[in-house]
């Protein structure tokens, strides 16, 4: 079963899937364990790991690799932000085929210009491309996914931009006429009273995803009760997780000069080779090296 | 001045360099800002990244690409960690030379057998290559690297294969005579006494490096008053710190349907904004975007 | 129908089938135009493509990633050279699933110690590794294909090493015993005279692979004559076609200083066009750009 | 000294400069030993060696890659290919110092849209990018250079978008203002009359370069002679010099189910093994394998 299959059916059934970013295989290892249905193979999250802002820097190729690798050492269903789609309806093709040789099950990709800005970054560049233009990128994503169970995400970034609730809703029916699968709306107001908004005048015709970072009290039960919500990603997560600690850590051993205390916050070196799969490859050892 | 020299004046300025493991340019950044003299690019760390056992599984690639990553995203030398170099003498050579390019200040290599085994795994296999094999290969390193600056560390495993302290010792003498800039010895004894040992027998002719993951009640300050010893490496701390918040934080976020509660404990989004340099993006954007 | 499968039932049709090397997707949809049954996604052409001996000095990344790009290419199903494997029977593994996950149909793998040298190289080293640690690479190979119809050939050196046809023969059949799909037998006899030798005394209990850059006029009629020779790989001849003509267009450059000689007996941009399917965007354009 | 320090000098001394295309070190090595200056490295010719439309769709790392491969196995001076820059100014800092840190004597700039169209197909979507927004790009890749010496060649399309010889000639006073060291000026009329009007207006403040694709006669001696232009690009012979014998070898290989002719039109495996440097190898393993 493909992971656009199984991603459809988590979404049927349960409701409500949700994803947690990731950066690396790592990251996704841990999400997976932790219970969440999907990754999502954040951009954010790389670019921050590479250290660089989250403004189109990073390549398709930087971010297509990592996906891939994430991929291949989860089960859960790989939900791959790409973006604009690196360019026009042409690029669009060329890069979900790429991904979906790559084993995602899900692309998201918004209506922003390339090259784009952060979404939530006070002050920053936030312009729309014509609806039919991003009507056009849609519609190419649809016909180049080599499953058609990967499941196409159009996200719209009109209330971001400032555009308002009824442009954001035009959009949404406009995307899901040219064959999107789901409807991400995005807003950075600190309250989810906009997407709710938007989820309560939404026709239900496709479910909804949302990324709550800026609202954080919205709960997974208070997404589902809507029933339109299909889909909740949390974006940055993993990210902010391992800053916290590694800032913590590093500072505790420049204080101490050693690692003595360090050593007893965080986990041992023989919880990562069990992340790692050393035990399973010594258990192949055991057979193949003769 | 090259990475390999700045790495060599810190080491005469302040005795004992110490070095984070870092496995992406932001946990590298991280360490730089939490006053690390130098960064070490793990590959322990690296394959837990990506998942997989640091059994020679990533390729040089993988290690190389995002070794050039962090030394492009950072002040601070980088120490590179090249495993067995990847070969023999020849494949040494091409290594060395692209490390250098990519702006290292030091590499380490191993003086076990390709493909190895983590060096602190229990039951793992530790094989040590021919000596004069071995001193074949520093040699080539030091011939190959593009700057003369650049630190050759010889890293010998007689300890971890069992081979006894006067083997350690013999072959830290042969690596010397090769060329080797400093020589790290390691072990996975559970006190520092072996390594101590070796520190007291040694003729300090040229720097000792050590890796005190097994024994982390090593301070720096006894390090240093050995006065032999030149540079620690801190070989998993980064990723140990990750993993410990991340699987906190996915098990909170799971357990409450929400953020709501894990985002009070970690760093805000403005947090890794700044981490990425927006600021320095957004100047930029006021001067060239016209 | 995935690539394994296709391969195996050319070979099944036709007898004997044949590969061309490509270093590139260009040179592998030359071939596929010309009418080869398969490409051979060539480490000795890959090496030679970025200036390098083919001594396993190209990562498996940098080859992983061109065969990746050639399967994506072209319909032919691929055949990889994937050198000694990349290090013991884990590494094979791992390597294996990748390549299959890349979507090759065949995976070729030499019995000779990492790191390689060319076969074909006069004073070469050429150490063949222990058979039945070979045998457990080959088993390693077969449980960790993705697609249980991906081709598992094994290559023994024997002959190259100067360990005699019996030799040669006793490890293809210890290859098979550990579950190879086919043998591929490599001589640098300046004629056929020993491989066909060792086709007549092969029992046929799998298909022959042979690569006849050493033996040039062996014709795929007298191979199919044989009736145990399956696959032909032609191993350097878009390199080295792709050179000749550089040399000389390079040459008439420099000597005329200028193009327009030149110009008349090379392709016209058009027609690289064509080759890089520019009709087939334009359509694409016409449906999607809006 | 620095690749951009040579071009320079090469230009200085020789009047004009010529470039020879490559899309891999190879090609690039073969350029050399002709006797060509420089080496550009193409889009066009990556993206036909990827059997891709050259249209935005190889990525930077796929581009970047390659031309650090090239860089680091030729001594002469790289010119890169860096299409629209990737984006906005931005993005043009983060390419610069990026093609920078990997060794390329100059990058070449475009002034159209991101994703480009190749500017020789007729019928190609054409379109400018704004004077002051190309200004403000020219002017960060000065910035970003991490070497003051890296040429900045400003590379105007105003003839191809059929804006014809007067805004070519502003565009190109314009870049110059904003910094940029060269200005090339691509056409394709089936003469040079139009670049050598552009050329006969120019006011000789920066050379000017050439790509004279569509007007081969175009000597190098009449260039030289208006004493204005600096460097010729050679745009694409290599990869169109390697694809008609590919394709002549092939077919001949087809044609005789055999390799005994072919073999004799091509260089032998002893010139690659040559081409390769293993010669410089072989020396190598008798100094350092032990």
């Amino acid at each position: 079963m493909t992971a656009g299959r199984r991603l459809r059916d988590i979404i049927a059934r349960e409701g409500l899937a949700h994803a947690m970013a990731a950066h690396n295989p790592l990251s996704a290892r841990l999400a997976e364990r932790a219970g969440f249905h999907a990754i999502w193979a954040s951009g954010f999250e790389l670019s921050a790991a590479y250290g660089v802002p989250d403004a189109s820097l990073l390549s398709m190729t930087q971010h297509l690799d990592m996906t891939r690798a994430i991929a291949e050492r989860v089960a859960l269903p790989v939900v791959a932000d790409i973006d604009t789609g690196y360019g026009n309806a042409i690029n669009v093709m060329h890069v979900v085929a790429a991904y979906g040789r790559a084993g995602v099950g899900a692309v998201v990709m918004e209506d922003k210009l390339f090259p784009k800005d952060t979404s939530l970054l006070a002050g920053g560049r936030q312009e729309l491309v014509r609806l039919e233009e991003f009507q056009g990128k849609v519609a190419a994503a649809c016909a180049a996914r080599p499953d058609p169970d990967l499941v196409v995400i159009a996200r719209t970034e009109a209330l971001i931009a400032g555009a308002g609730l009824d442009e954001a809703l035009a959009r949404a029916h406009a995307y899901v006429a040219a064959g999107a699968d789901l409807i991400l709306v995005h807003s950075k107001q600190k309250t989810p009273a906009e997407v709710m908004d938007f989820a309560a005048r939404w026709d239900g015709s496709r479910p909804i995803a949302l990324v709550p970072t800026a609202y954080p009290e919205l709960t997974e039960a208070a997404m589902k009760a809507t029933g339109k919500i299909g889909l909740v990603i949390y974006g940055n997560h993993a990210i902010r997780a391992a800053v916290t600690a590694m800032q913590e850590v590093f500072a505790q051993i420049r204080r101490d000069g050693g690692i003595a205390q360090a050593d007893r916050r965080i986990v041992s070196v023989e919880d990562i080779f069990e992340l790692q799969d050393v035990p399973a490859m010594k258990a192949a050892e055991k057979t193949f090296l003769r």
